[in-house]
């Protein structure tokens, strides 16, 4: 078997409502494939029970925040809810060096920003199969009053909203089978010859 | 489960030098899937022995290919060592009409005619493992004598210097691998935003 043609590293981005199953989609993706790795998102937000600092976000004060926008730490940063979220460059680069894809679970926003940096992203949209679907998903965690779970929906409503922004659109009716659609476009997308650095020597070899 | 959402036909082109095992990826491609159907191209090339008029391709005079260019029956057409080869409207439009997607095997020049049509076309190119390779799967064949494989070679390399116009590239070291790859992007190429036509619908049933 020939080496491998050495290629580009992906940056994808997974948006999606919250309560849409981004995180199951997330999760199962990363397992299925070695060669992507999570984007670790830095937030103001209070770690809740159970999140890990460094794997699920890094936790950071709003004094810390701001002194990482101020040193243009971030690719992308995003209000949400009075909280602020940010992918950092720093993690992004790591990955990247290493030789592997970059998953970002971040929202319309920060996927509008990361775009006009990186316009060769991936984008993909995650759409519950019902509005009912998804209160009734938000409800489940059982974490949030009924206040909160109002909010969430109108929010859910706006980040919808934002679908056609995107290069591909699931739609979650089974965690297993839209987890193998998304693994199917990273696998695509790593094929595109733009992606594909190492063709251009491979082909000079090939016909001298 | 809900109703698989609408979504619009797709034209999947295959090119490769011939010896690079395109025949053969097409074949598992249109074995794999049922919602892909080949198009079968219009030739003024003679009926070789085992191939099938209207199978294989659809073998055409001179004079018929001639009215065909006239009456603007082709979505593409090409000279390949003197003979002509076509892609007939009516062949494309039936497939599409029957509500699945039509897979090209066509050249570089095809290629070029048919993105100026449809700029929504899905371009893949199949590159040999090595040219030694090729030669011995053209000499394989055994059906050529070598002043036949010596120009089939440098149009191998004519049609290689096109890679770069292709979306994907492959290459082609073990079929069944190239294969299973060709069928990832047919299948994340379904899922793209702009081709799901139905997602319209959707998300306006979703969020009222």
């Amino acid at each position: 078997m020939a080496e491998p043609i050495l290629r580009r590293g992906l940056l994808y981005v997974l948006s999606s409502p919250s309560g849409a199953g981004k995180s199951t989609i997330a999760r199962k993706l990363l397992a299925a494939d070695d060669e992507i790795g999570l984007s670790v998102s830095a937030t103001t937000r209070p770690q809740r029970e159970g999140e890990v600092d460094g794997q699920d976000y890094h936790f950071v004060s709003n004094a810390r925040f701001d002194e990482l926008v101020e040193q243009a730490a971030f690719l992308e940063w995003a209000h949400v809810f009075e909280r602020r979220y940010g992918t950092l460059k720093s993690e992004v680069r790591e990955t990247l060096d290493a030789g592997r894809d970059v998953l970002l679970d971040i929202d319309w926003q920060g996927t509008q920003q990361l775009k006009q940096v990186d316009p060769d992203i991936v984008r993909v949209f995650i759409l519950p199969p019902s509005m009912e679907e998804l209160e009734r998903r938000l409800r489940d965690r059982g974490t949030d009053s009924d206040e909160v779970i109002a909010g969430r929906m109108q929010r859910a409503a706006d980040e919808i909203s934002h679908w056609a922004e995107y290069d591909y659109v699931l739609i979650n009716d089974d965690a297993d089978s839209c987890a193998a659609m998304a693994i199917d476009i990273l696998h695509a997308e790593r094929l595109r010859r733009n992606r594909r650095t190492g063709l251009v020597d491979f082909v000079r070899g090939l016909t001298g």
